[in-house]
């Protein structure tokens, strides 16, 4: 019999009728002869409203009371899973993440898992239950409930397929699967039947929120193979997989954008050891997120550091920088609005040369000018007018030949 | 130092804004040199909203889920309590009713308390902490989360006060206290500075739903005093304690009214054993609740049987008994909605003899009919028509000398 992992999201789990759908769903599973166990997400809406409830209470709430609270928002759902699932006919069980055996360290608020013991849920799966597992939580040695952070749930079915070791691991969510980019912005985009891990994981931090990092990471760590899928649909999603060769053959996975970023740049500024250290420990003190940073070659011992922030945070970073910016004895501070980032993501990038130049060709051609690159190992990405985005998504798209990317052989195949 | 339980209900925790102002109750009460633990019910709405869920994805929910799903709301908010006294500059921490050692027997939805263990309170009590407790709730030996029943929160309090010895119960809620009768109805009432556990159980029974009974049916076997008393003033309530002689010298407590009631009448009905057992049954089976049962002399081998339910019961009581009167072969069904229950309640009714004289007096000389009697050691309640209620509560107040009623000497003193 196999073992089937389930993961289902807040917007699957959004109001009562879709929960019955999931409810439906998890029966049907069960009926292919596998065992079941589903992760549930706090029906959407309800973390960010039990957030709000905190915040009215508390300009700073404690962190241990508020993963008491969010915590809520998954028992809930998972709750009314097994009440739904047992209405049908079907036979489930809920558990907290503590009952399913997650043990985290002792954050809160962002706790990492410290060990799985699944043995209840081996027990229940033999008596023929459903099992209901609340995502995005565990409980610390103390026995204190503590959370995973946002997406968490994504974790939870990731490290519970890995401990219990799933056949297969399916990650429900509103969108088809990964796509090789936004389809409202490429009519042509395609959904992957695969995605290294890499990839996947570079497509994230650029843009493309399909999965939180931290699942993704730990997936490749401990190489749980996942599935991402509709909730709505019955087809088959992208499977998320440790690199083949094969997949190697194919040059770029995928083109993400990231609207609404700002570059700033700290003009003609000595490159001496500490002065960059200065100027972003003084960013990230105030919460701000720094994506690009590039740095250009030093002259006559000075140089230009420039980075990308989100384009709402400008205005705190320049208030916040402009002092730092005299005290280093900078020339200046230059900042630009409505900037966009367009990457190109793909393991292909290893074993083809000559991507970087084709992108900054075909932008070329188009008249779309290159502000600011930095590449990795698998992706590279520039900063361009983000009027210009859409079109040079589009160039690019067809450069790459996403939109005619054959499928690897055997990727429409079930998991395990 | 003086250990204090308080309990705060719903309404008392209404929004964020109410949490806030127990919050700072709670930590002015810990600066008067107390150790306190509060019992804290879910925000109002809360539990109803969730009920509708469980409805909504299934029409018998799985009692052990609804138990988990309901305790979400007693979780939320004490973590939100906890939480805004930090953000005061108090220290607090929120426990689960399991946390807080509260063992029950197996029954989900009603769970009776088999023990209580508050070791984990006695030591967040002697580190400072003013400790949370989610009402409600506890755990059975399996560690399954079980619920008390509606109202449970009060049984909560009462039963940690009496587990951890406290010095005083509060129990905050939204009104002042006990009344003499309901001051909407007759402007005179006066609040009541302490009530015999036997009269309050009187009064609870007879339409003043301020304690749930089981409540104060454990705090009369466990001896625990307690104060029920508004959270949103600053005034003494009404003590519930064992009763003493002087509590005696008052004949009557209080006069309670139960409106919307309707009387049903089993019409000479052969005087056998198992003939009321066969119609009772009838009724219990669809969860009616029956109230005052009445039957008359018995003469010839029949006699007649009435009783009182809810009037919203009375057409489902109707189709389930006329089978029944049939095979019993009873004369008839006869009906009558519109009519109300008027009790008064006293243990001083023990040792002062014509109270139900001086009942029935007082309402036939103002032509006021009574249809029903029925009688308890400590309560006599009388069945009139609904349109008469009011002015017979007003009349027996005045009757009984209720407005000038003289406190007992030493109840305005704090409990302990």
């Amino acid at each position: 019999m196999r073992l089937i992992v389930q993961k289902y999201g807040g917007t699957s789990v959004g109001d009562t009728e879709r929960i019955q759908n999931v409810a439906q769903r998890l029966i049907e599973t069960q009926r292919e002869d596998c065992q079941v166990v589903a992760i549930i997400s706090a029906m959407a809406g309800v973390t960010d409203n039990l957030i709000k409830l905190a915040h009215a209470v508390s300009p700073h709430p404690t962190e241990r009371e508020l993963d008491i609270l969010l915590a809520t928002g998954e028992h809930a759902a998972t709750a009314l899973t097994a009440m739904a699932i047992n209405a049908r006919g079907g036979k489930a069980i809920s558990l907290t993440g503590a009952e399913a055996g997650i043990l985290t360290d002792r954050t809160h608020a962002k706790a990492r898992i410290a060990n799985i013991s699944p043995r209840q849920i081996h027990e229940l799966l033999a008596d023929d239950y459903i099992v209901i597992v609340a995502g995005f939580q565990g409980q610390n040695a103390e026995g204190e409930t503590t959370t995973l952070g946002r997406g968490g749930s994504d974790l939870t079915a990731i490290a519970l397929a890995g401990a219990l070791n799933a056949d297969a691991c399916q990650i429900f969510t509103d969108v088809d699967g990964v796509f090789t980019c936004d389809p409202r912005v490429v009519t042509e985009a395609k959904k992957l039947d695969e995605i290294a891990y890499d990839e996947l994981l570079e497509m994230a931090g650029a843009g493309s929120k399909i999965m939180q990092s931290r699942a993704v990471e730990f997936a490749k760590k401990f190489g749980v193979q996942f599935e991402v899928r509709s909730s709505f649909k019955a087809d088959t999603g992208t499977i998320a997989k440790e690199e083949t060769t094969n997949m190697e053959d194919i040059v770029i996975r995928g083109v993400s954008i990231d609207r609404n970023q700002a570059k700033v740049t700290v003009d003609d500024v000595r490159d001496e050891p500490g002065v960059a250290g200065r100027i972003f420990s003084t960013i990230a003190a105030a919460n701000i997120v720094v994506d690009m940073i590039v740095q250009s070659v030093s002259e006559h011992g000075t140089t230009d550091l420039s980075f990308t922030i989100h384009e709402s945070d400008l205005d705190s970073a320049r208030k916040l920088l402009e002092p730092v910016v005299k005290d280093v004895q900078a020339a200046g501070l230059i900042t630009k609005k409505g900037v966009a980032k367009l990457s190109v993501v793909g393991i292909g990038m290893r074993s083809h040369s000559g991507v970087a130049a084709r992108l900054f060709d075909c932008l070329g051609k188009a008249g779309i000018n290159i502000q600011l690159i930095s590449t990795s190992e698998i992706k590279i990405a520039v900063v361009i007018d983000g009027a210009e985005v859409e079109r040079a998504a589009q160039l690019t798209h067809e450069e790459f030949g996403l939109a005619t990317l054959i499928p690897a052989v055997g990727s429409m195949q079930p998991l395990g």
